[in-house]
This record gives C-alpha cells, structure tokens and sequence, in this order.
C-alpha cells in the first residue's frame, strides 16, 4: 500500500455518495484503449463504474506522431472522455490524478485528499517514454505520449525551420535543419518519414532564405534494423522507402549521449537543434501503488488472468504489464493488444458476478502489424499476408480511419489527409504555446516551460 | 527612437544579405487582417517586402471565441503566415519580436540583436486587452486576443465543470459553475451566448454528479445595453435572445474588483471560479518605439494619409491607431477596418513609388456589423437594412465561412458547424497545456503558467 495523502480522515472526502448502494463496483483508472474497452464491454452488466483519467480525452496514440509533424490536429485523434460515455448513466468519469493504491481499505487515493473505494480496480495507466537510465537527456531529446508531447514537438520542428530563416551562421543554420530521431520502430519510422516529408513538399516553398529540402533527418537505431517486429523483407523495404525519402538510417548505433548541441553516437557527435526520442517506454507507477512485482522497465508482472499475484479484485492491463504471448514472447504495446485485455478483463468480472470462478487465461491473438512510411509507402504484416507499397498505404489509411470513433472525426482526417495527399498542405502548422522557446538562435535551446515532462 | 537592444554593432546582424539592391523596401510588421491585406494589395509592385510577426499564423480574431468555447478547433482559424504568401517570392516572412524602431537609421530592432532597414514601414502590431489601471485583475479575469488564450478559457471553463463534477461542498461547487462574462460588445455576447449553449446543451448529458444547465452565466456591462454601437432595437434583440438562453443580463454594473473568489460589482460579491474580460482593449506599444503621440489607449494619433506626424515613410493601420470616421466617431475596431486601412496603405505606397506625392486621406467605409448570440440568434445591421433572428444567423454563418481562407478550412469549418446545429456536439472539447491548472477545488485558481500574459 502506498498513499501520498496527507488527510488522516480519508472518509469525509470519500467520493461515494452519488452511487446507488448495493451494486458491484468498478473503478477503472486510465481510459487508455484498454480501459475504455473493459466499460464498453461492461455495458449491461449490474456494476457501477467510476473511470478516472488525468486527462479529460481519450487519445488515438497510433497517429499521435501525425499531430506531432502538423498533419493533423489535436481535436481530430482526441475525444472528451465524458462525452464517449454519456449514454451510460451507470458511468461516473473522474478527471483526477490517482496518488495510491489502498488494498486493505480497497481505496484509490487522489490528489486532493480524496478516496473512492472499489469492489474491483483495473489498472490502465499505460506508459510514458525512458530514457533507460538518462534522465538528464529528457530535456533535450522529445518524448511523444501525450498531446502536449505533439504540440511540443511540432512547435520545436517548427521553430527550428524558423529560426534556420533567420539565421546567418552556417554551422548553426545546419544544426537547426538536423533533426534526429532516435530508434527506428514504429513510431520512429513514421516520424522520420513524415518530417522528411513535411521539409521536402510541405515547407519548401514557403521559405526564402533556406532550402528545406536541404534539411537532414537522420534516424538512429541500436539494432541491426530498421521495425525490428515485422519480417526482414519488410524491414528493408522500410529502410529503402526511408532513404528514398531523404532520410539518413543508421544502425547498429547506440547513442550515448544527447545535449542542447546534438547527439553522440559511434563516437561521432552530430549538432542537432532536433532530437526525437522514440526509443523506450517506461510503465506508469501502477506497480509502486501496489508494491507489486515488476519488470525493470516497471511492467507489472500479471498472472495468466491478469490480475495481481495476491489481488485477484485487482487487474491491471495495457502498457502498465507485460505477459508472455502464445509465441513465448511478450505480448506487444499496441492498441489492439490493450482492446484485447480490456475485453478479457470486462468478460472475466461479468463471469465472477454471475458465480462462475474459474480463472480464465487471457489468450493474445495477434491480428497484424501496419506502419506507414510516407505517401503511398507503408507496410502490413498480417502473419498470413504481408503487403507494401501504395496498396498496403491505401489499406493503412482506411483502417486508422475505420478505427478512429465517430463520424464528425473519421471525415475532419479524411479531409486533413486529402489535402496532404493532393496538395502536400498540412492543416496544423501552428506554433502555440511555449512563448518562452526563445527563437533566437543563438541561446541554447530550452526545454519547453509548458510541458512538465 | 526607442531600441532595447544591447549591441551597439548593429550593422553585423543586419538582416538585409538575401534582398537583392535597388528595390524599394518595405518593412510590415504583424500579419493581422490589415498588415496581411497590405501585402497582398503590394502585389505587382517594384517593391521587396519583409513582413515580421511574433507569431507564425495569421489568426481570423472574430471566431476567436469558438475556440475559447470548443466549438472550433485551433487550426481552422489559423493559417501559417508563409503558406499564405508562398506564392510571393519578393515577401520575405519572419518570426521575431520587434523591440524598438530607429526613425534616423529606418531600422527595425528585433529580439536576438538583430536589424532590418526599411524605404518605407508600415505598423499593424494591433491591440491586446486591458484592464483600466487594474492590472491586478488579470489573473482572474481571462482576455482573449491570442490563440492561447483561447485555450486558456477553453481549460478554464472544461476544468471549471470538472471540478464541480467532484465538489462536494455546494458553496463551492456554485462558485465553479457560475461564469462571468465582463464587457457586453460582440465579444462578451457571444461569449456568453456559446457558454450557455455549451452548459445547456453539449455538456448536460456528459455529466452525473451536476447539472450543467444550473451553471450561471452573468454577463456585466458597465453601460446601460448591450451591443452598445447596435440600433437600440437590436442591442433589446440581442438581450432578450441571452436571457432566453438563461444569461443574466446585468446593466449599468462597472466592476469594481475581480479576485480568485469572484467579481465585486454594484456594491455586491459574486463568487465565480471563471472570469473572462470582454471589456477592453490596449494598443501595441508601437508608439513608445516611435516616441509619437497617442491616446490613453496607446492608440497612434496618425495623420489622415495614416501616416506618423512628422514621418511620411512610417504608416500605421489597425488596432493600434485610433482615426475618426466619416461620422466623427472614431474608426472601430474591427476586420474590415483594419484592410481597408491596409488597402489604402499599398494604394498610398504604390502612387508615391509612380511619383504621385499627392497625400490622399484614409475615408473608412462601414459595411455593416454582425453579432451571433446562440443558435439561430444573431443581429445584422447593414445600415441600409436590419436584420435578427434567423435569418441574419444564416447569414453570419455564411459570411463568416466566405471570409475565411482557403476551401480546406471552409469545409472544415462547415463540418464543425453542422455537427454543433445537429447534434450539439463541439469537436474541440480538449483540456490541453497547463497541467499546472489545478483541478483540486480547495486550492485558489491561479493563472495558467503556460499563459505568460
């Protein structure tokens, strides 16, 4: 058990008494893919709910990085978390930040002294990225998890290229138009190849006195490849797609150090004003709250039920665990994989309330891996298939727009992407927030004051 | 001349390397609706054009309280300034911040040391909201000029009904769910409008613990109607259609102190968690870099050809100049004034560039006014003719979509529309930035620190 609260008398500020005695009692926290799909698959079932999230939006992470490069806007991959569940009145949706976990008292502790108490907890708290070991690197190199991660990384891209324009050194001009991203999964791949994108038909005619086809994206991977979880062909089909694209690959090249100056990879520093971090996660700290057996990137070690070993009212899911899949391997941090177990997990307590006890496995079926890598480039691994080229683009582009929620979403993209696919315009590109990002090239670059992380 | 630069060597980061010589050189600074349709009236002419901006996108200010509403999203009233003049390759764009102007030298100061020489220079840096000599309200009472502060209300009022969701206290929670709007022009009444229609009808169903359609919505006005430069019979229109919409309409009520608890107004305490200030504005400090005269509001005192006293080569259009009408009132404030001024502006630089010395006076045109109040609410007054109701909303919707840039944003606009008329659904629900803002009620509101304004 762990609580921050300072507040010995937690039950005058329990959150309880708007519910209705007597029902079973659920609280989910994180309304991630894995918490919202365990409420959905609750629907009906004699429960109440209380979801909680820090923020008030579910966020469509998969195409979080096209936010990140001005291809979409915020409002277009975000929804009020309220407002998915407004039809479900036994769902009470909490914007709050969770301190601790109380399993003797059953409680979950938030900020403010407050307590709900729960007859079943999910844990969904997803993950943020790591820097396995460099904090210190965090200022410098950009994590993308949040919305505000977007916004910072698009307004740092975009302020780098204003800032080249005005420029008159050359060294410094050619530090601002180097923009590195470190590992070359997914979302590494699709940011190198959409910035390489942005700089060489979005951006250059807007610009004077530079040429931002000049720009160097360089992606940097410790492995031997590139997308390292799809079959080799695919991998070099995405590192020549990438190449073709202007960007410089390179791997088998671990970084050892990133500063407001640049990296320091294979011995060789590169001045870089840009530098992207997509090369690890760490788990959010679900396993602290229940001083709960982890992993050392702070995954929670779930039995096969997904429950915790000693907890079995306690689940946990998504990002937050890892579990070994049907190949041995683990279960990967893909939306699809959290969905699963968020439907495990709703199936798993609707079995309890009707009295059968039997401990179902959670089984991961693995439906397919699909990254884009520019216009009419991406690659899909569906284990049966494998496809590249315009034809895998095309069904990459109509999935993500079958899988956003609604209607009013699915066509705003639709429109966002037409005019990217016709007429190379980004809808987004705006600098916001961040007036402190100081402009001037020549002091050092600072990490954005409005972003915590 | 005022300069706040600290090299004395300015002539090392003159930024003139890239113009080619001989050109007449005019130096625009901010890209608002008068110092955009001044470069776009200079197009064909002899002339190089350096345009400065402390922002990167142009903005369309009189949506600007959709964003602050949720009812649009950021980037559809925003567009990158170089996208708009990409095709002007004698516009050079810049993102800086002016700190003085030397008149002797013609040189622009800008932030980081630099310079830019100008022929002839033209000051559109508009206005921003003020506060009457009471500059310790701002914490508590939100302006709206920007993008971010858009955003700013945005999180404010989401957060503000967050918050209620988990008060338990009723004093408090009727605090949270009263917002107060102060200053009752277009942009107090529309405001007011949104937010009704915002807690009446998007937000109700979202909620369990309140009811959104309970929250107060006062709008102060220290003048005996609202819409104040409206026909009597249309500023009574306009009040009735807010009182319908549940606004509490107090007139003839100066606010006499705005705190973290509320507004003080007519000797009386109103306990308010959201204040917005619609009541007035201050010019750009333009005239303290020309050291010319102005009125209380900083507003330039320019001669009839728009340009400074004592400086044929200096214009100043906009906001941030205050001229009289052809009625003997002052010019307002809005769009359609500031590019007639940037219109006249191009003509006046045009003639004298073909050796017409003839000063010809600035004459302002009114083409009318339009204020929406809610759905299916809104006053026109053409002079000519008056229209409310209906009708005149129809009409507000479609000038406002006419006058926005480019098809993209006009069918998204369009999109964003249909959904909040059909289904009161608005896209832009995001609380984003300022996870500073806390959300714990017993804590006092403080101002956003990713707002530095």
């Amino acid at each position: 058990m762990t609580s921050s609260s300072d507040d010995p008398v937690l039950d005058q500020s329990l959150l309880d008494g708007n519910r209705p005695t007597g029902r079973h009692h659920i609280v989910i926290v994180g309304a991630g893919f894995g918490g919202l799909e365990a409420v959905h698959r609750l629907a009906g079932a004699p429960v109440d709910i209380t979801l909680i999230d820090q923020r008030n939006h579910h966020l469509f992470q998969p195409l979080l990085y096209q936010v990140a490069t001005a291809s979409l806007a915020t409002s277009e991959i975000a929804w009020p978390i309220r407002y998915l569940l407004r039809g479900r009145p036994e769902v009470e949706t909490l914007l709050a930040t969770v301190l601790g976990v109380d399993t003797d008292a059953r409680r979950v502790m938030l900020d403010g002294g407050e307590a709900v108490s729960y007859d079943t907890l999910v844990l969904a708290t997803g993950a943020r990225h790591a820097y396995f070991g460099h904090d210190e690197w965090e200022p410098f190199a950009l994590g993308l998890k949040t919305l505000e991660d977007a916004t910072t990384i698009r307004r740092r891209i975009l302020l780098a290229f204003e800032r080249a324009e005005r420029e008159t050194d050359p060294r410094r001009q050619a530090a601002l138009l180097t923009f590195v991203i470190i590992g070359a999964g997914p979302t590494g791949v699709e940011l190198a190849g959409t910035i390489a994108e942005l700089a060489r038909d979005t951006l250059a005619p807007d610009f004077r006195n530079i040429d931002t086809r000049k720009a160097r994206i360089v992606l940097i991977e410790a492995g031997s490849r590139v997308l390292a979880g799809y079959p080799d062909d695919l991998s070099a089909y995405a590192q020549h797609s990438l190449e073709s694209l202007g960007v410089e690959v390179e791997l088998d090249q671990p970084v050892t150090d990133c500063t407001a100056e640049g990296v320091v990879y294979g011995g060789r520093s590169l001045a870089a004003k840009t530098i992207i971090w997509a090369a690890g996660v760490q788990a959010s700290p679900a396993a602290e709250w229940l001083g709960a057996p982890a992993d050392r990137a702070g995954r929670l070690l779930v039995l096969p039920d997904l429950t915790i070993p000693g907890h079995p009212d306690v689940f946990a899911i998504g990002d937050t665990v890892t579990i070994p899949g049907p190949d041995g391997k683990p279960v990967p941090g893909i939306a699809p994989a959290a969905k699963q177990q968020g439907r495990h997990v709703a199936e798993s307590i609707k079995a309890r309330l009707r009295g059968d006890a039997a401990v179902r496995p959670f089984r991961y079926h693995h439906d397919g891996s699909l990254a884009q890598i520019g216009k009419r480039r991406a690659v899909i691994d569906f284990g049966w298939i494998k496809l590249r080229g315009s034809l895998a683009w095309w069904i990459w582009g109509i999935a993500h727009i079958y899988f956003l929620i609604g209607v009013r979403n699915r066509l705003s993209v639709a429109l966002s992407w037409l005019w990217i696919y016709a007429r190379n315009q980004r809808s987004a590109r705006l600098i916001t927030q961040g007036q402190k990002d100081n402009i001037v090239a020549e002091r050092p670059t600072n990490s954005s004051p409005t972003n915590p992380h």
